[in-house]
């Protein structure tokens, strides 16, 4: 998708791939097939690049400040990814620049987290190893001293954070280039179904005001002081109390983006790649009053395609993104957006969408 | 931008190019560099391909038989596309299904142009070659019998006409599939300098209801009648007495229809894709009240690049669509499309990006 967007722009892309079937490796021109965890091959295939940028976060750090020593300029830096590598350099950081978190802690064994549980609300507690989590992978919510023994398992550090009692999830979209440019997206609600994210609304329905304001101003600032370039996405909690709290850090287009290809002046994908090369960034206003995103998730039929029949002739106005994946139960690969004037409406739409696509509607 | 709007279906291109710097070349995941000219080339290339399409009508008819022979699906057919790359069939077939044209004949020697003038109003007249012609080249306004010579030097079939007392320029964009669905675009008014497109305007101000009705109308039926299949643009001459003539038709995603990229629910491109893999049609309507494309032509500066800070800065809600090529002075390089409320403004906007980025406008 970040391909896709920068195709209008004359930018010449340049894949490194795990693998030649991944999504974008099956649509740029040109696609270096290799392992990103060896420093080698980075360093063959950063040869003759403007600029890295990533759509993932796993690339080593420390091969990251490697390529920024031979030259190469990898935005966002290897200062600022860590922030969304590592939860536990995270949670130190959004603390010491008064960025507010759940209660948190690194903890060493399960007594250390019924000690953690002890000092607050007692159980549950949520987990989660500081590096490599996905999609609720390297997250567990435990009740019980019995039940966090899980995660130590691994050897890796643990984060303990207090279970917040939220109202929904929200999503704060910036990006920022290099010059200091900062753009922010509307505050968008977040659904997450079995710790996936299902529904993005855009903008987040019945949103205070003030409290959206402070959610962007938040992003804004851990944009600039986190120095990330491009695009950073930040996940949050509205709590019952009326306030947001940061759930996770990603610098990279997101998932809670995704409906801006459809739904807003300049997509997430082409200010990503505008801030990386340092070009002024594009207006991220909304063109309609309500855009949804709802995923695609695989279901019991390899073949997606026959669905299009039903869903485009359905609805001529809905937007389809596959992402050329294989389908397996429970995989992101793809995503609908619709978008319009009543929220009801485009909800319904989208949800029909994704709904028939995975093949649980059947109408 | 074919293969740009075929992405998000999951659709894989394959391309024929002729040569590695192709615009479509550079953005390609599969590309095969040979001459279209050649049939071994043509059905070597085919082998495995679900459909085949088009952008330019230069492919020789005979060939595309020969694939369609084959059991490789042409779309649009050769049958379809020939009104498209010769005019002499183009005018005949539209004289037979009753679709308003300039007065014409397939004149023989500059002595039959004379004849041909003086049974209208007598010079100017305009001669086309029948085939091969593009953005004004293969066209000659002549006033004079000895002005009539040049046309004839090349030994093709050449097609005179009548020089319309137009007020300005039409284009009616529609697509159709092969079950026969067919969406029609709002009119446009596409405004030539020199013989080449400079602007579009969707919709065509200030024109009439009915005669924008019969335009699409028109579109509409010469799509069916001729059985095409995929993007139909039909270029149209709006006349001082009220009526529209036919002037082009061009089988492919055509320069009328570029603002559709930015302005429309689903682009020329996207709905092209569609129609030829027979999918349902998205929606044609436009997403503003006005859009406005400019092409944006080489200049004196062959980077346009550096000039991207300024238009991107000025406008961020300005769309850019350049097209990998090497700049040559007057050369299409790309466009820009904007829209928005207010026509005077969208308009300025666009006049402003494309003459920066071209390097006649330097503030």
């Amino acid at each position: 998708m970040t391909h896709e967007s920068g195709i209008p722009l004359g930018i010449r892309f340049k894949l490194l791939s795990d693998t030649p079937q991944d999504s974008a490796a099956q649509v740029v021109n040109e696609v270096v097939v290799g392992d990103y965890r060896d420093l080698d091959t980075l360093r063959e295939f950063a040869r003759g690049c403007d600029v890295i940028t990533f759509d993932h976060e796993h690339v080593p750090t420390e091969h990251l400040k490697a390529l920024e020593a031979d030259g190469i300029p990898v935005r966002p830096g290897p200062d600022a990814l860590v922030h969304a590598q590592d939860k536990g350099v995270m949670r130190a950081r959004l603390d010491a620049i008064g960025v507010p978190c759940p209660r948190h802690r690194i903890v060493r064994d399960p007594a250390d987290v019924a000690a953690f549980a002890d000092e607050g609300d007692g159980f549950p507690v949520v987990l989660k190893t500081v590096r490599g989590g996905y999609d609720g992978k390297g997250v567990w919510v435990v009740d019980s001293v019995e039940e966090a023994a899980e995660p130590f398992r691994a050897g890796v550090p643990v984060l303990a954070e207090e279970k917040v009692d939220f109202v929904r999830e929200l999503a704060a979209n910036v990006v920022r280039s290099p010059h200091g440019q900062a753009v922010a997206y509307p505050v968008v609600e977040s659904q997450q179904v079995k710790g996936v994210c299902d529904t993005v609304i855009a903008p987040a329905p019945d949103l205070d005001g003030t409290l959206a304001l402070r959610a962007e101003e938040m992003a804004l600032s851990i944009a600039k002081e986190l120095d990330v370039v491009g695009h950073l996405a930040v996940e949050l909690f509205q709590t019952r109390d009326g306030r947001v709290l940061v759930n996770e850090l990603a610098m990279r287009p997101h998932n809670s983006g995704h409906w801006t290809m459809d739904g807003a002046i300049t997509s997430q994908f082409a200010n990503h790649v505008r801030a990386v090369l340092d070009l002024p960034l594009g207006d991220p206003r909304p063109r309609a009053p309500w855009t949804v995103m709802v995923n695609v998730l695989g279901g019991d039929y390899p073949d997606m395609y026959s669905a299009y029949l039903h869903c485009m002739a359905r609805d001529p106005q809905l937007k389809i993104h596959m992402y050329g994946k294989d389908v397996k139960p429970g995989r992101k690969v793809g995503h609908v957006n619709t978008y319009g004037d009543d929220l009801d409406d485009v909800l319904e739409r989208a949800r029909h969408a994704a709904g028939y696509l995975r093949g649980t509607i059947t109408e």
